[in-house]
């Protein structure tokens, strides 16, 4: 079987570029060891190769369904694989020790993460709301809350979600109607539905932990009066054990293009289904205070989203280490101008057309990891950084960073993933083949955690502007320490570096240029357009620091880098040159349009 | 239920610019008027929604497979709507009155089929592949052949393949292994399998018309050796009727991630299934002469790839117009500046983003159609022209325009369904609507009938240099005579005169720049991203001619045909910049490469 990873090039990202170890220096990160880092990925990868990947394409060919009675049937090879992940305690990775964690650094746990979104995007879903979820309640809940909820998910009896979207309301979270009402004893019932909710239902544990906004009558208006709410599928017992089942009720399964093993459902909260005595609403305890739920959510929505780049990434990866592997092995035509039929076929991968295809999956799933792990570096930094500055520094930077490592790798390596099908040929559109899933999975990448338009929103409307533009300018002092580095380097890091300056330098520019005239509509007319610009150059940057960490170092492996770079350099960078010429001139094009004229 | 086309469009593309009625003053032509014109589509869009559209999803569904008898079922409702398109006499479009034929302008009988294409891509293969086979034996075969095969096939009693793919020989047809034996009869045995055969079998049709390549022991080496027969799935009986089986045995069908209502097969010449006594091989009847099939084969094959462009197009139009049709009904969100969560929500076409995203999907399907229209009408001319020298020029520019025709579409319009699963977000991607089922159709397009590498090396390798470059010339010439015509016209046209004339300008000085060292392998390194760049001026180039068409012409349709111009000039053809400047500086990147590296 093929590796979903390779390995080579997470240690090199990790040891080689990032210098992971040097984290262990820190007291948060002492009980480890690049020992123990090896042993998590070890791990990780053994399990996702002989648990995770056997059951991909039967997950995607037997959806789940619902049951007469309203349960969720599926697969039991997905279960069987999380009892050995859970077995294995790899959902404790980063948590603190003092509540079951293992304190690892998020930079490798999310290394070891990748091999599982790799070997089965679906199957890994449930362990990655759990962790996002276990987070976001282990920050803001109370000890009562994370007794009863992080550690159960920790150990993996719990699963997790979040719920957000309703019918009428995805990207729009204003428009949410779900309410909650205080009761006299201080808990909340819950009433409303509740739309592409993930893992929302199954029987994997014991127990489900939805993280749900909601709306309490008469608090703020819009984003404003939102708040949240644990809502288990079954409230907590006397004993520890799960006790009644509150009224969390599955009315219906999303049947999807890709990510199939992952339910995805509607659920009704407060129907009236589970409570005999009538509806009074799902029980629901609130996280921290009223109306200020959005924020919350918020730490679980941006670690999601980084996430999103990591499945995104590993999607991309796998397709592009098994299209490498079908040219290496199938043979095809001759060279050109040795055209001798009598002559035997050469294998695809001497094909230039082919090379190129290889070489962009490449850059983009290669890139893409390496962005992925330097933003987990920074929640470490976060986590256990020297100083006060320095921590806000990394959260700073990493908001900045979050839209492109959500949305970069969810447009690059869905691409990765449609040269990986054009390298198989009319193989790769059979489903006798892996790539063809790979490629209706990562679809999904760039509509859920905020569509690719809602990202650019962020990034131009929000990200580079706020604090009078401070993120964009620390993001500009580590591109500009990266090219002042590759400047006293060799020559292909030199000649990337003046590059890089040269659209970089443009990018600051236009981002003042765009607000100049204080017109939002027309600053943000093309944010969707600056997200691409603003990604395609950050990942020329993360090409950069991969050539500087590979200098002076000779092998297959680092030729391979250095080739890669190249590639990015000359096919990829050069694209950002006209999205720039398009966002300088502040065109009206989408804005001046009367839909009528569709 | 929405339009699968616009009829206004076609009205437009077939009337106001192309002038097709004019063809009606030609001979060929001469029994024919707008009125008959005008009925062909009318019959045409009609049938499609009635009986092709509603069940394209079911056939999505529930894809065809193999009885124990090895015989194919598929559901009925394939048949029924393949019986009201032959019974309407669709199938005789463009063929001449003297054998069945309508004798319809090519560029009328394709806009016909696009209804169908983009009503139901999968149904639409069956009479799409049958014209094309109808078309080579009417062009080359006997008349006997074209009694036996071409008059049931126009009739629809019969439908037809092109059967070249091995499983070991895909884009390289050199290395077929099927083979022809000549028997003393002068019929034909061949044996051997073939790969990929779409509409391979089925029970729709009495009989089955499969033209084969194979090889005659003794014929040239390599593309030079190739022959090709006629080998029907049961010979002509005596009266009229089908008489004996003939030894070709479905053995297997290919399951693809879309086009799921189009059997795909892999067949079995000759392997005594079919024989009794023995595997002597199918019965075949040879085409013209031997070792010259492959160049009959490109008659279907040139005629396929341009109908591959209108399915391409065909499958982006139809999910362009459910993405506008969504994005006025579904609300979500409020405008930049405007909110007050209090406000009624906006339609999703008030959002620049998502107008971004139609005016992309516009101005890629109606650029796509045009085109293709183009591209027929010179079919036309082909057919009808009033003197030689038209008709050869015609056939030179279609021969330069046609791996644009086929690879443009495939990728834009591709791109095209990925913006629509955009547009509705959540929605688009699940099976409840339409457009994800588009997006996985429409990604077969950029494989079959040569896939984009092979397109790039025909147009720069063959189309471009081919009789001293005539065929660019002329091309040249064509654009030229566009630009000067939009200089003397309105604003627009003349903004965006300027601009292609400074694009074109370079595409002709980097096609000699790439051929004057003399190194096939050097210029033809970057062959696909010449096909990108090619594309993309050559689909402005449409634009232009429609914005000059629609001048002086007030109203939503023509404002609409304007604004789309613009945004291909904005935003679409500046790509075209970076792609000749990688060119014109002849890299090596993807020649230079260790398969090692990878």
């Amino acid at each position: 079987m093929t590796d979903v990873l390779s390995r080579r090039d997470l240690d090199f990202l990790l040891y080689e570029w990032l210098d992971v170890v040097s984290l262990t220096s820190r007291e948060r990160f002492a009980e480890h060891s690049k020992n123990t880092f090896d042993a998590v990925l070890d791990l990780s990868a053994d399990i996702a190769h002989k648990h995770f990947a056997p059951h991909n394409k039967k997950s995607d060919a037997t959806e789940p369904t619902m049951r007469p009675d309203g349960s969720v049937e599926m697969i039991s090879d997905i279960k069987s694989a999380l009892d050995i992940y859970r077995a294995a305690g790899l959902l404790a990775g980063q948590f603190d020790e003092s509540i079951g964690g293992m304190q690892l650094p998020t930079t490798v746990s999310r290394a070891a993460m990748a091999w599982f979104q790799a070997a089965n995007a679906s199957t890994s879903s449930y362990p990655f709301l759990t962790i996002a979820n276990a987070n976001l309640i282990s920050t803001y809940g109370t000890e009562q809350q994370i007794d009863d909820y992080v550690r159960p998910m920790i150990e993996g009896r719990y699963f997790g979600t979040m719920c957000l979207s309703e019918t009428q309301a995805g990207s729009s979270l204003a428009d949410i109607t779900t309410r909650a009402v205080k009761q006299d004893d201080g808990q909340y019932r819950i009433t409303g539905t509740k739309m592409w909710i993930s893992a929302g239902d199954h029987e994997l544990t014991e127990n489900i932990v939805h993280l749900v906004l909601a709306k309490v009558p008469g608090g703020g208006s819009g984003v404003n009066g939102i708040s949240l709410f644990i809502v288990p599928k079954f409230l907590a017992g006397p004993d520890g054990n799960v006790g009644a089942r509150n009224d969390v009720t599955l009315t219906g399964l999303n049947h999807k293009m890709g990510f199939r093993g992952t339910t995805n459902t509607l659920l009704a909260f407060g129907d009236g289904t589970h409570t005999p005595e009538g509806s009074a609403g799902a029980i629901g305890f609130l996280v921290g205070e009223e109306n200020r739920g959005l924020s919350y959510m918020f730490h679980m929505m941006n670690e999601a989203r980084i996430g999103v780049g990591f499945v995104a990434t590993s999607l991309g990866y796998v397709g592009y280490l098994k299209s490498v592997e079908y040219a290496k092995a199938r043979t095809q035509g001759r060279r050109l101008g040795a055209k001798d039929p009598a002559s035997p076929p050469v294998a695809l991968i001497e094909h230039a057309d082919v090379r190129r295809m290889l070489l962009a999956q490449k850059s983009y799933v290669e890139g893409a990891m390496a962005l992925g792990l330097y933003c987990s570096l920074l929640v470490d930094e976060q986590d256990s950084a020297v100083s006060d500055e320095d921590a806000a520094n990394a959260t700073l930077l990493l908001d900045v960073l979050t839209p492109i490592a959500k949305s970069w790798p969810s447009q690059w390596c869905l691409e990765a993933n449609n040269l990986a099908i054009q390298v198989h040929g009319g193989y790769g559109y059979t489903r006798d083949y892996d790539v063809e899933q790979y490629y209706r999975d990562n679809r999904l990448n760039l509509i859920h955690e905020g569509t690719q338009g809602i990202q650019g929103l962020d990034l131009l409307g929000r990200k580079v502007t706020m604090q009078n533009g401070a993120g964009l300018k620390l993001l500009d002092s580590k591109i500009a320490a990266t090219i002042e580095r590759a400047q006293a380097g060799g020559t292909d890091a030199a000649l990337h570096a003046v590059q890089l300056e040269r659209v970089w330098t443009r990018i600051v520019d236009v981002t003042s240029q765009l607000w100049e005239p204080g017109d939002p509509a027309l600053a943000l007319a093309n944010s969707t357009v600056y997200l691409e610009a603003v990604g395609h150059t950050v990942i020329a940057w993360m090409w950069l620091e991969q050539v500087i960490a590979a200098e002076r170092k000779s092998g297959d492996f680092y030729d391979g880098k250095r080739h890669a770079a190249r590639y990015f350099f000359t096919y990829e960078l050069p694209k950002v040159g006209p999205q720039v010429d398009l966002l300088a001139s502040r065109d009206r094009t989408t804005l001046d349009v009367n839909p009528a004229w569709f």
